[in-house]
C-alpha cells in the first residue's frame, strides 16, 4: 500500500513558502500503515498537473494533492481533475450552503460570486466537508487509483486528513503495520555514535532499518519496520531498542515517539505539581515560545522576561550591578544571577537563564560571536554551562534552545 | 533555463522532519532567473534515487540534490551517483585535509575512520568545499545536466549553494530574467481583494502572472514576469504594481521584496532612535522570539515580559490588580495597562501587549478561545484591538503575532 504526495502552487517553487502540509500528511499516513513513496511539488499549470497525476497513479494506490482550490484565477486544480477523469464541474448544494454558513458565522457579510463558485465540483467526486473554509475536499478516482484533493491552508488540511480521509483510507485498504521507534539523543555526533553501537548495527535485522538523524546539538536515531504482523513487528523494534538504549544511556535522553522535549518537560512539571519560569537575554523568547506551544503550559509555566538590552538586567531582574561591571554580562556569574533573580521574581521551582552573542556582531566583552551561558537555578542550587555555537544567529538561538531544554529535562529528572 | 530540485531522505517521507531547505534553494535560483520546474522528494534507495536522477535529467538542465552525504551506513547518494554516471569513489586529498581540520578546530578529537571514508568521492566530480562540514559538495555533468549534490544540513547547504554553486550557474548559463514583486496586505481575504481590483486584473497583460498567497489574516499578491530584457521587465511589473498598490491602498502595508514585517519595524525604529519593549500573555514569547531573529534587535528592542500567570502582570509588570478584578485577566483594559506599565518598565517608546485565551481549554472569565487584546502603548497614548482567532492554539498565536507586528507597523508609520 503505497501513497504520494503532489502540492501544487508556485509558491512553493518559487521559495516563497515551506511546505509543512507534506511532513503532516507523511506523519499521518505512516501512523496507520501507509508508506509514502514521493512527495512533488509542481507547479499551477496544466500540461504539469496532468503528467504528474498520470506518473503517480503507475506508481502508487493513493494520491494526496493539496492547493490550487482556492476562489481566485490561479487556481485551476479542480478544472484539471475534470480533464484527467474524463468529468465535468456541477454545482454541489451541500458545498453551497457550507459555503454560505462559513461567510454568515465567521465572515459575517455576503459570499461573492466567486465563493459561490467554489460550489463547482467534478460531478463524480464524493465531497468531503471542509468545516474551516469554502474549498471542499474532495475524493474522486481513476481505475485503481484514488485521488484525494484537498486545500492548501494547513489547518483546513488538517482537519479534512483526519476527519474525513483517513477513516474513509482505513476502510478502504489492507494495510501493513509500520512501526517506529526514536531515540532522543544529546551531546555526541553521528559518527561516534555510529562507532559506539557499530557491533549492535552490524548484528541488526535486515528487517529493521536505522537511520540517524542529527540536527544542531541533538541526534535521533530512528527504527523502523513494516510487516503483517504488528505484535511482533512491534517486539521485534522495542527488543532492538532496548539494546540501543543501553548502548547509548550515557546521551539518550528519551523516545519521540509520541512527545517532544518540551512535552517531557511539560508532563514531569506537571507531574511534580513544579513551576518554571525563565530568563532569556541571548535566546530572545525562543524558549519561552516552544514552552507556550505546549496546551496547558499555564499550568507550570509561570511567565519569563527577556531582558535584551543589559541595563534591564538590573532594572527588571534585579541582577547585582557590580557583578555584570566585574565579570562582564556574558558570564557564568551573571547568568546564575539571571536565573536565581528570576526564580525569585517569578516565585518559581526552576528558573533557567541565557546569556551570549548570538551575531553577527560582538559583544562589549572579550567573547567571541557564538558564546552563551546557560543557567538553571533549582531546588537544590545554581549552576551554568559555557558553550560555543558557531557564527550563524539562528543557529546559536537554536542551538541553545535546544541545549536549555537538554539541561532542564536531566535537572528535572535529577531532583 | 529550468531546474530540479531533488531531496533524499526518509526523514522527509515519514514526516519527520519539514523540508526547508527547498524553499531556499528556490527563492536563490529565482534571484539568477532560474525557474524551479519540480521538487521531488525520495528516498535514500538505490533505485528509486536513479530513477529520480533519470527521470530529472530529461526536463531540466540542472538538477540540484541534497542529503545522504553523512558518514553513516544509510547514506548512499554518492555509491549512487557512481552507478548512474559510471564513475567510480576515489579517495580525495582536499576533502581529507578539510576533514581533518573541522575535527582539529571545532570538535577537538581525531576524526573516526568513517568520518575519513567522506573524503571518498566520484572520480570525476568537481569538489565544492563545505567550510561548516565534512561532507563535500560536489559538481556532476551527463550528457548535458548537471547534477549538484549538497549535504542535507541546512547551514552547510546554505553556504555551499551561494559560495560555491550560484557562482558556477551564473558562469554556466545564459539565464532569461525573473523578477516577482509582492504586496502584502492585512485585514481582507482573498475573495473580497479579487472582487476589489477584478478591472485591473482582467486587464493585466498575459506576461504579467499574478498569485494570491492568502495565510492567517494576510493575503500577499505577487506579480512576476520573465524575459530577456531585465529593465523592460521591470518597469512593466512595476507600473502594474504601482496600479495594484492604488486599489488597495486601504490594506496594503508594503512589498514583500527584499523585506519581511518585522525587518521594516526594525528600520524605521532603528531609523528614528526608537524603542520597543513587549508584554507576551497568550503569544507567549512568540513576538519577542521574532523580533530578536532579526540581526541588530538591541539597538531598538530593550526586552519583554512574559507574564503568563494572572498574578505576575500585578506583580512583575505592576498592573493594578482592581483592574483584573473588575474586568477580567482578558480585557481591553488590562491589554492597556499592560502596555502602559511595559513601557514604564523598559523606558521605551513603544510598547505592545497580548492578553488571551489560546485555548485548547478556556480561562477563567466569559471570553471564548481564541479571543485576544492585543494593545499598543506610544507616545501619543495606548489603544488596543479585540480578536477572535478561532479555537486551534497554534493558529491563534500565530495570528494574534501577525496582527500585533501589522497594528505595530501602522502606528509606528503614524507617529
Amino acid at each position: 500500500m503505497l501513497a504520494e504526495i503532489i502540492t501544487i502552487g508556485d509558491e512553493i517553487l518559487i521559495g516563497q513558502i515551506v511546505d509543512t502540509n507534506s511532513a503532516f500528511i507523511s506523519q499521518q499516513l505512516n501512523a496507520i500503515g501507509v508508506k509514502v513513496y514521493q512527495i512533488t511539488s509542481i507547479q499551477d499549470d496544466e500540461t504539469h498537473i496532468l503528467s504528474a497525476l498520470e506518473d503517480a497513479k503507475k506508481r502508487v494506490d493513493l494520491v494526496l494533492v493539496t492547493g490550487g482550490l482556492g476562489p481566485t484565477k490561479d487556481d485551476i486544480t479542480k478544472q484539471t481533475f475534470c480533464k484527467f477523469l474524463g468529468d465535468t464541474l456541477v454545482e454541489n448544494q451541500q458545498v453551497l450552503s457550507n459555503i454560505k454558513h462559513i461567510f454568515r458565522t465567521y465572515i459575517k457579510r455576503e459570499p461573492l460570486l466567486s465563493n459561490l463558485v467554489q460550489a463547482m465540483v467534478p460531478a463524480t467526486a464524493t465531497i468531503l466537508n471542509n468545516i474551516h473554509g469554502t474549498a471542499p475536499g474532495m475524493w474522486m478516482e481513476k481505475e485503481n487509483t484514488v485521488f484525494v484533493s484537498m486545500p492548501g491552508v494547513p489547518y483546513e488540511m488538517k482537519h479534512l486528513l483526519t476527519q474525513e480521509v483517513l477513516p474513509r483510507v482505513i476502510k478502504k485498504y489492507k494495510r501493513p503495520y509500520i512501526y517506529h521507534k526514536t531515540l532522543l539523543t544529546y551531546g555526541k555526533g553521528e559518527s561516534e555514535i555510529q562507532e559506539q553501537i557499530k557491533d549492535w548495527e552490524e548484528a541488526l535485522p535486515t528487517a529493521i532499518k536505522l537511520a540517524y538523524l542529527p540536527s544542531l546539538g541533538r541526534v535521533r536515531l530512528r527504527l523502523s519496520s513494516t510487516g503483517p504482523n504488528e505484535k511482533k513487528l512491534k517486539e521485534a523494534v522495542e527488543q532492538q531498542m532496548d539494546l540501543l538504549y543501553a548502548l547509548l544511556k550515557d546521551i539518550a535522553v528519551g523516545y519521540e515517539d509520541d512527545t517532544n522535549i518540551q512535552e517531557r518537560i511539560a508532563s514531569l512539571l506537571d507531574l511534580k505539581k513544579e513551576s518554571l519560569s525563565l530568563a532569556e537575554s541571548c535566546t530572545g523568547g525562543a524558549i519561552a515560545r516552544e514552552i507556550t506551544a505546549v496546551p496547558g503550559a499555564s499550568a507550570y509555566f509561570k511567565g519569563s522576561v527577556v531582558p535584551y538590552e543589559t541595563h534591564q538586567k538590573v532594572s527588571v531582574l534585579g541582577v547585582d550591578e557590580t557583578l555584570i561591571q566585574k565579570h562582564t554580562v556574558v558570564s557564568a556569574q551573571v547568568a546564575q544571577a539571571m536565573a536565581t533573580q528570576c526564580a525569585k521574581l517569578f516565585g518559581t521551582h526552576y528558573a533557567l537563564a541565557t546569556t551570549g552573542i548570538a551575531g553577527p556582531t560582538k559583544g562589549d566583552g572579550e567573547d567571541e560571536v557564538g558564546t552563551v551561558y546557560i543557567a538553571i537555578a533549582s531546588p537544590s542550587g545554581v549552576f551554568s554551562e559555557k558553550f560555543s555555537f558557531g557564527n550563524l544567529r539562528e543557529r546559536v538561538i537554536k542551538k541553545a534552545t535546544n541545549k536549555a531544554f537538554e539541561m532542564l529535562l536531566k535537572e528535572i529528572l535529577k531532583n
